[in-house]
């Protein structure tokens, strides 16, 4: 058995951004001191924690002395090389484990690692060159999403290919690197899973938020999504089988589109992040045990938070200006707001959340 | 009218014990900086504010840089030397303003305030000297209880007065400082009112908890206590009479002992503290907004939120090496654990409390 890690030991945070922020101001209400390891930028993380490092990822110097002064360490990202945390885990552990890194930051691996387990997935096939595409193309058909492999988000690296779309073009735009053709799913909602597992194996879920997006960002997460409880349930069961078969340590977030048939929902699986989620915001102002804590509680060996709900709530992104109309947001009643301490706004920058709670009495 | 502190402005906190950590950790969910100034200790608070200067209260030079760094001021502790706060208020604004600590810090003031508001208080009388004492106690009667005038808490600085008690060892017993004597209050319960007013003068009340102190300590605080409907409505009545007449901002806490005679229950004020306090530290479990953001929400002059509370609940704080059980007790279903992170556990010391929430479902 694990112990758990002992108060006031030291959770290092690769990253600085706001789920490196929340993570860390979870971490201290429990005890912990947070380490944030964060390349130059505005890092908002640096503010609340109880040290960081500035310095690139590549730096292995720094590296290697963030390892040496923390007990565990955890990311806020995705995107982080896997070969920093192979070399952190010679030191001390990293939880979850880098090889979920390995098969996130790449589509194809993603979707053959997920379609491996019989859990369903968007037809895919891999497009590492503009002839590859024309051979996936004419294999998938039409519409489908051209993604670059690597390192997408927030609907970056992504375009649609519809009839009328010249292949070439879509190959430039999204910037002539490997990627992968999708065949387009005609989804009625969005939805996510945000799970978690603990030491132990344990796994907890919380109730499923539905999902708006705009201009591929994330607009709202509203609870609980409109899914009958068996489909609610065939989800839960899905993130649970991706935790298990990774032997996963912490929070992880399954994208799931909702497709109805003939009042027949089904599921697929859009694509999994080993982290905490925009989408979970809302469980800061709705539940005991928000999913940052329940990210640390993981990370620590500590036994894994109760996710019950006290109500039903929409949360929304704050993005660019909109952050300015925090104070006036807080006088609704039933709203909690963050504010992520970013430096600059910018259009489209998440600046932080509202979370309206529907409030019983 | 006042425009409220923008987002990124630096809240200054005197202070780094658990309820400075806790404020500062509200004010980076709202987006703001803290600095928090403390004399040196281990002061928990240091781990997740901005920035922090470590100078004892009469150093005179760092006090006006802190105040030059900072756009609004507040205490955590009612005992921070008021000519501090008129040095303060000479470049930036503190809230709440230094005259409650005026009235809070000697209790002869702030029986004698409280009483010329009409708000019941015990009998009380001066007690400057052994001399004095025995007129008091002559005057009181006996059962009493003898309390220096100032510095006092957590029970220190106080002694029981009973029939056998020699009046020189009790005099003794608080160290021959100036003292009050108080008439013993035979009550049934203790409560306390967690209320706000906002630079607005808005006030909010949260639901009142019941208080079980043993040696002199806070050892729970269950919410709602036992109280009729319009005892209650009188307690918080009786907290808004005191914020209106201090024209307060922030929050205050004021502590009651309920009496019950032939069925009805009457109230007197024990004493008042003006700042967050362990009796409401169950609102950061129980509430949308804990009365730490009530109280940086009104040092910013945000408007204030909203105090509805989602469950009952019982707090109890975790002292000396009971902090070490929070892994197991953040095993319990609806339990919400906070460790302050002091690095030395003591006996009797808090270290952190955990809130058992009564959960619907």
């Amino acid at each position: 058995m694990i112990e758990p890690l002992r108060r006031g030991s030291v959770i290092g945070i690769l990253g600085g951004g706001q789920l490196g922020r929340m993570l860390a101001l979870a971490a201290a209400r429990l005890g912990f001191k947070t380490h944030v390891y964060s390349p130059a930028g505005d890092n908002p993380a640096f503010a609340v924690c109880h040290s960081h490092t500035q310095a690139d990822f590549g730096d292995q110097s720094s590296l290697q002395a963030f390892a040496g002064a923390c007990d565990a360490v955890t990311y806020e990202w995705e995107n982080v090389p896997v070969d920093i945390c192979d070399l952190i885990e010679t030191v001390c552990p990293v939880r979850p484990g880098p090889d979920v890194l390995r098969i996130s930051q790449d589509r194809i691996a993603e979707k053959t690692f997920i379609s491996g387990l019989g859990i369903p997935v968007p037809d895919f096939h891999p497009a590492g060159s503009l002839s590859e595409l024309e051979e996936a193309a004419a294999r998938i058909g039409r519409p489908g999403v051209l993604k670059t492999r690597r390192f997408g988000y927030d609907g970056k690296g992504q375009t649609g290919i519809k009839d009328a779309t010249v292949l070439a073009d879509a190959w430039n735009a999204v910037g002539g690197q490997p990627a992968i053709l999708e065949a387009f799913v005609p989804f009625d909602r969005e939805v996510s899973v945000i799970a978690a597992r603990g030491i132990d194996g344990t796994i907890a879920t919380y109730d499923i938020p539905q999902n708006l997006h705009e201009n591929g960002i994330l607009r709202s997460s509203t609870v609980p999504a409109l899914l009958k409880p068996r489909t609610a349930g065939r989800a839960r069961e899905i993130a649970s089988t991706l935790l298990e078969s990774l032997n996963y340590v912490g929070v992880m977030t399954v994208e799931l589109f909702v497709s109805t048939r003939g009042g027949v929902e089904s599921l697929m699986v859009n694509e999994i992040a080993p982290r905490v989620h925009n989408s979970g915001h809302w469980t800061e102002a709705a539940c005991h045990v928000s999913q940052f804590e329940q990210h640390i509680r993981a990370v620590a060996g500590w036994p894994l938070g109760d996710t019950r709900r006290t109500s039903d709530c929409v949360m929304e992104n704050l993005l660019g200006d909109e952050i300015f109309a925090c104070p006036e947001l807080a006088r609704l009643p039933g709203a909690v707001v963050h504010d992520y301490g970013k430096a600059q706004s910018r259009e489209g920058r998440k600046m932080g959340h509202v979370t309206r709670l529907k409030l019983r009495k």
